[in-house]
């Protein structure tokens, strides 16, 4: 699959296309200049000698992909999304952004009372498909291919179908997707990740993460 | 402890009562009527002879706990509270309460915009204390007290000394309970118990649960 990954230059998202190129996707870094989006993807490119990986500003990016991510702080997502209206139309987005108020360990709730992942569905209206995905990971070692991470991927939308090809995407990142409802119940998985910085900053660890218990073995 | 379970007759709450009776607590199980509360408490003191165990009114039950939970639908919340509200005062309140509209698999978010657990705060006033916690425990096995339960539950509330007691109740009942931050974070943990109950549904089982992950060993 062809995957751009809007704000491809952070964390998560450089650690997500990271792993989706050693899987064999065709990835394209955006980020807000074509110059930065290059530059992380000819680093990642170096590590990666066998993958496909190029960058692009984000409208670009969104252009010549099958699949959108969108991988920015809430505070860009709706100056992000207005950039890229006419390029993801059509197309699956899949949004990994959690909203973090202040303090960032306390649930913050958006004065539209909804999850982020619905004020992008509404933003970019029905031509686009808006999945959420991988809120409640963390960044620190999806460069590193051989760490098996702990932790499953809440996954929200609208139509299973969708969610499976998210389901999919999570498996080559080396994780497992959940299909954890409709779009939005994103309100929960967005909110997990405030609960889970928290967890983070008491317990001075880096990483903490969730598992679904109670399911049977895959 | 003296703990009293408003809406003790139910699967949660009796589970709850059964194991914390059997870890060596006394029990008051508190129902709308007080022939109900003593039917019940008959019947667990006949499971477990050494424990004590008692049954009352939800008024008296409180009256007499030095901790009570309310473990009742969250469409009885509000007039249950009310029932006890002199009864509580001082007291530590721990709710278990979840609310689950329709779609019981999609997240309800209550017209307050508030958690279930900050509008009892909201309504008992700042002479008690709430905390949230066992929103996303599934009561199937709790009476089966060799069951290892696979499950965290986190623990909402403003103050840290308030949530070591409920992680005392959580090992008491044989699970690990982990500091999730303030009172407004347990919308997260109300909503993941829809999100539970949508795998639950999904899968064809009963027992859906989640893990942190990430955390060291204790």
């Amino acid at each position: 699959m062809k995957i751009a990954i809007l704000g491809g230059t952070g964390k998560e998202g450089s650690g997500l296309g990271f792993r989706w190129a050693a899987a064999g996707h065709e990835v394209i870094i955006g980020s807000r200049t074509a110059e930065k989006g290059e530059a992380a993807a000819e680093e990642m490119q170096a590590e990666l000698p066998h993958a496909t990986i190029s960058g692009a500003d984000n409208a670009a990016a969104a252009a010549a992909a099958d699949l959108v991510v969108l991988s920015v702080p809430y505070e860009a997502q709706e100056k992000t999304l207005a950039g890229v209206y006419d390029e993801v139309q059509g197309k699956l987005l899949v949004t990994v952004v959690a909203p973090l108020g202040q303090p960032k360990a306390r649930v913050w709730r958006l004065p539209s009372g909804l999850s982020a992942a619905e004020e992008a569905q509404q933003q970019l209206g029905e031509g686009v498909t808006v999945v959420a995905a991988f809120q409640n990971i963390s960044a620190g070692h999806l460069r590193d291919l051989d760490y098996n991470l702990d932790c499953d991927v809440l996954i929200c939308g609208e139509k299973a179908v969708d969610k499976e090809i998210v389901a999919a995407l999570c498996r080559d990142a080396g994780m497992r997707g959940i299909n954890a409802g409709a779009l939005a119940n994103a309100v929960v998985a967005e909110g997990l990740t405030a609960v889970l910085l928290g967890i983070n900053i008491r317990h001075k660890i880096t990483g903490a993460g969730i598992r679904i218990t109670g399911l049977p073995a895959e």
